[in-house]
């Protein structure tokens, strides 16, 4: 016989619970006030088949249900106070998965120092759900916005484009013929970054300090960006070739040159694009490299319409559709 | 040509959201601090088929949706401050559909005070689900708790119990016979009970002027009582015949005795069922009789273990499984 739903929180998500989940033994969680600061809340879905693949590591689901959120309040300035889960399990789940996943999940909660704070669990005869509401605190007035970028201000993102996509592209049988070329270290550099979002969380102080606007890079570079600058009334020049990649991608990219529209459009980097005053630019840069992540600067936020302008040695082009839809 | 994510939002959900939805244009929500207050978030996942008919009306299921959060911040003596929806869509989604959800959920969060601050909606090759995250404020200090009750707590619970599981069993093909001789009022009341919930926010401030403990009844009274009591390290006496009842259910009983045990354990009432010290009761049932709510005595907590006696002139029962699980 299975255990009831009382039973599972019990053993697998009461011990990852933070002092404001009341041991998850109550109806609702309790996030004291922090004095002086707002609450800054997200929510992010993830459906087995859509955003994961359902033989995905179950570690690995949960540290990018709880990732992503991160990474959304990482680029609003937020430093995370904890989240909500709510699961939905497929009518074959299986204990030993779901001990696998909570145990992924009490990992990535602590190295976010983003505690779990209460949840709902349900069946359902449908694929694997994942829905995490995550909160985090920004001194009052601080949130870093989507849509305040200025015509002028540079735009810069963090880490490297299209590793997750091109992990993404390795999953598939039989692999691609880019791969065939490629070491296994950078292949499993490439799976990793689709399995693992590091969300910036070092950067939502920078980004508070010195950045006009942000947001996430979810739904790939271009999408994003053009999301971002709509937002703001505005329009982009991006340098394409100051998009940072990383030694994996730059092999990829090599070996089959019409990767460069997967690099800009797919989905699942979880970097940071930010746009920023030039004349605080060296300061961002400077603070970013203290706190240890990489930032690049990559074109400049114009007055204007359309979708923004990569531009090469070879011309310019922009992505009318831009972004992955997982919808 | 399906609508883009961004345009069902701008189209259908934009036009509910509070002042910290920031226009749904965000990667986040900001929730500004409310002095002197605590925040209670909860969370409540529906599935399509589990928690609701698939053809329930679309309104009806945005109303349950965010009626059941409202139940949990009511019960913690919270008074709403906002919402956030996760909506997993099935591939067989239709517009029309969407717009008649919207329609009333924008309703819904308008009758209880609770503006949509954000939201995720992806597409699930599955049933349709419907998750939300609602936060409420209490003043500091001051929320209601599950495991509080004390020996001697005198238990309420407010409205009526058990219609709402009658009301699902009416929708059943062919209709139970106790419905044969029930009029068309009574049978109509008792679907809308299952359909709509009525979360009880007038109860919030009585809760937490007098209550020692509390919890929304949405898994049947006699399972989410001895949870209650559970946590509280108690267990109960009930009067079977102090539970109060609508005059639909008394007719369903009076036809079908064995109905007891559905009213007792069957989910969907979102009523609110409190402890309160004898010496509180009155000021608690006057309060409750002032903001309009029902509110009826119906046992007692005790010192010990196990499931709450249910008594009656027969003797005493207990309901050892007590609670309808979803899981």
């Amino acid at each position: 016989m299975r255990a009831s739903e009382d039973d599972l929180i019990a053993r697998y998500f009461a011990p990852l619970a933070g002092a404001g989940g009341l041991g998850l033994r109550d109806d609702a969680a309790l996030l004291p006030e922090r004095p002086g600061h707002d609450l800054v809340v997200t929510v992010d879905a993830l459906v087995a088949g859509v955003h994961f693949l359902p033989d995905d590591p179950p570690d690995a689901i949960a540290e990018k249900a709880l990732g992503v959120n991160l990474s959304d309040l990482a680029a609003k300035g937020a430093e995370p106070a904890g989240f909500l889960l709510a699961l939905a399990l497929p009518d074959a789940w299986e204990e030993p998965w779901l001990a696998a996943f909570s145990a992924g999940l009490g990992q990535a909660a602590a190295a976010g120092g983003c505690p779990l704070l209460g949840g709902d669990t349900v069946r359902a005869a449908g694929p694997l759900q994942v829905s995490v509401t995550a909160f985090g605190h920004v001194p009052q007035g601080t949130m870093v916005r989507r849509t305040t970028a200025r015509a002028g201000d540079r735009l810069c993102v963090s880490g490297t484009i299209g590793d997750a996509a091109l992990g993404l592209a390795l999953r598939r049988s039989p692999p691609p013929a880019w791969a065939g070329g490629m070491s296994r270290d950078l292949r499993g550099f490439l799976l990793e970054r689709y399995l693992r979002p590091r969300p910036r969380l070092g950067l939502a102080p920078v980004l508070r300090a010195h950045a006009s606007a942000a947001m996430d890079i979810s739904d790939g570079l271009a999408g994003d960006l053009a999301k971002m600058m709509r937002a703001s009334g505005l329009t982009a020049s991006i340098a394409q070739e100051a998009v940072p990649l990383s030694r994996a991608a730059k092999v990829g990219l090599a070996a089959d040159a019409s990767l460069a529209d997967l690099i800009a459009t797919g989905g699942d980097d979880y970097e940071i694009l930010c746009a920023v005053p030039p004349e605080r630019l060296p300061a961002l840069l400077a603070a970013a490299e203290a706190a240890g992540i990489p930032l690049t600067e990559i074109g400049t936020a114009e007055a204007g319409e359309g979708p923004p302008r990569f531009r090469d040695a070879r011309g310019e082009r922009s992505y009318a559709r831009g972004s992955y839809s997982h919808f």
